[in-house]
């Protein structure tokens, strides 16, 4: 939105400075992306969105690649353009290779056919999965 | 909807029965699942739909898990309850545990927020993503 | 919701009474369904969107039932139960048959991979569709 | 995605170069569309949505233009901007006026509108509609 | 869209040429925006979609602002820019801070996420809810 | 799902009893709903979501009644019924009225038509709203 600018890094101050010098440690990046740079014009939200990713992405009984693959998918289903580019880096840095992005790809699409297929016939639920 | 019934395994005939019985061998059950019986009031949806899930799903750069995860996430981020039951237990039987299910659970969320926000704020491509 | 129940045919007063009237003159039908007798609790949107209704399904270059079946589309699209129940008697009544349902959701389905696959693959618009 | 170019016709090979063909002779166009050049990176993908499409979209009970109009309809619904503007133009080429595409426009609109308002006062689905 | 492209103020006639004078009036701005030049290309849209927006958005129960502030707040669920953006800065002329708008995004985002946790645990509706 | 049940407040203990205890003080009810219970099954969701979402509710400078109305929006835009259902209630307690409920929904289904609209006639974005 025209009334709410990126904060650069030359910009920020106090706690933004500080989460942004942790995004560049911790991710071992030079330039803070965009993301970040937007939602730094919420403070609050800047740090429960840093802090919740941590959490929420790092090892456990799911490796960090597979959470990976998982939020592309979502990014995908919803159609958020920043998101798919920005997720699909990151997971090729994790260790995707193409041929993994596009099996991805392929269930994403067919994983939305048939969501339809069984919405639109209204299927019901079997006992089984109850 | 109430004009288009299921068809029962004992109603099945033809080209229906055979991939009835297919699925029954291939999946190593004993009852056909009632998206299936739904289905099959169209022989070519059904057709078409099993030889698609047969091929996208199969191992590849992917491991047969990890294909039923994104399609569990994908299926949570459209709400379609029967699909998020129906692949949850097939990813159970592949070796999700319960844990692996909690954690899924919290990226598809996460992500869910974090598309919004992007989408929110309008952030920019940055110019590494293009 | 709780708090909001329906309006039944005999508590109808003044406009909401006429409405019902109108409903069931020009639907022939003997009964106001629920979506009705739910929006009449705001008498403004219950008369708006049967005004609004009537003018957008008449019709026009588009026929009545492919004005309907486009509803029943959007509508298995947004997984809106009520909505597809209730438009496809209604395209049933104009002509819908079976088959024609189930050549209705396969379009549905498939509208909706490929619909993904663009999204996840960010295809670009060519130059002539521009 | 930067990683994932398009595959022009001059680097198709095999399979690829074969469908390529195909497309251009049952479409009757003299290049191809950014969706299959894209969607080629996997091969597998490529021939299995043609085939689908051929399959699904063909004349049946309901003609080919109606089939379109209801792709344009799950389109809109998703805001996929490539699918509305390459299946609006395989609408034109079908038969659809100015006219039909502004009443169609209507009508999903009008469908989104109603879906909302269902699930917004959770309207309970009548008996005559289980 | 290629073949549907706006309707100028020099083009204008009739009831559209009308509309128009009266967006400008009861607006108070000096040209239409794009999303009155584009809808109408069809006259009946534009009339009813001008005379409900007039109607649904006027000072109620809720006020202006806080209805705008809904309006962009289901915009941004659904993702569309042109909406967020002219429905933004609709709401900062009716009143809306910076740090409101950025309290609303932090709304908006939390809700997609818990949403998506409700429905990815399949949550049982409480009993004191129904 | 089944294999994900409710954590009982006699079952819950260490972090999740703490937590269960103060949602109980904090929103001044006796017993805890299924949402906590359910997402308890992630002892980190369940802290995170609650941290969150004192923060993100709290009074600012949109009021704790307008912040839940813009929840309710999402969540019928989302079409998530226990969302509805629950927020609606907190809205309730909050002050809002049964033709607040009423106006709210119609600008919900308002604005979910109009956005199709946008993206229906893909809609050029102005240059005065970059």
């Amino acid at each position: 939105m025209s009334f709410l600018k990126t904060i650069s890094e030359k910009q920020a101050r106090g706690k933004v400075k500080e989460i942004y010098e942790d995004i560049k440690k911790i991710r071992k990046i030079k330039k803070i992306p965009n993301f970040w740079k937007t939602i730094a014009n919420d403070q609050d939200t800047l740090e429960r969105t840093w802090n919740s990713l941590q959490q929420v992405m790092k090892k456990g009984s799911l490796d960090p690649l597979t959470k990976e693959l998982i939020y592309v998918a979502v990014s995908m289903t919803n159609s958020c353009e920043y998101c798919i580019r920005s997720h699909s880096l990151a997971a090729k840095k994790k260790g995707m290779s193409d041929i993994m992005l596009k099996e991805l790809i392929a269930v994403v699409a067919m994983a939305n056919e048939t969501n339809r297929l069984v919405e639109s016939y209204q299927v019901e639920v079997d006992s089984f999965l109850k």
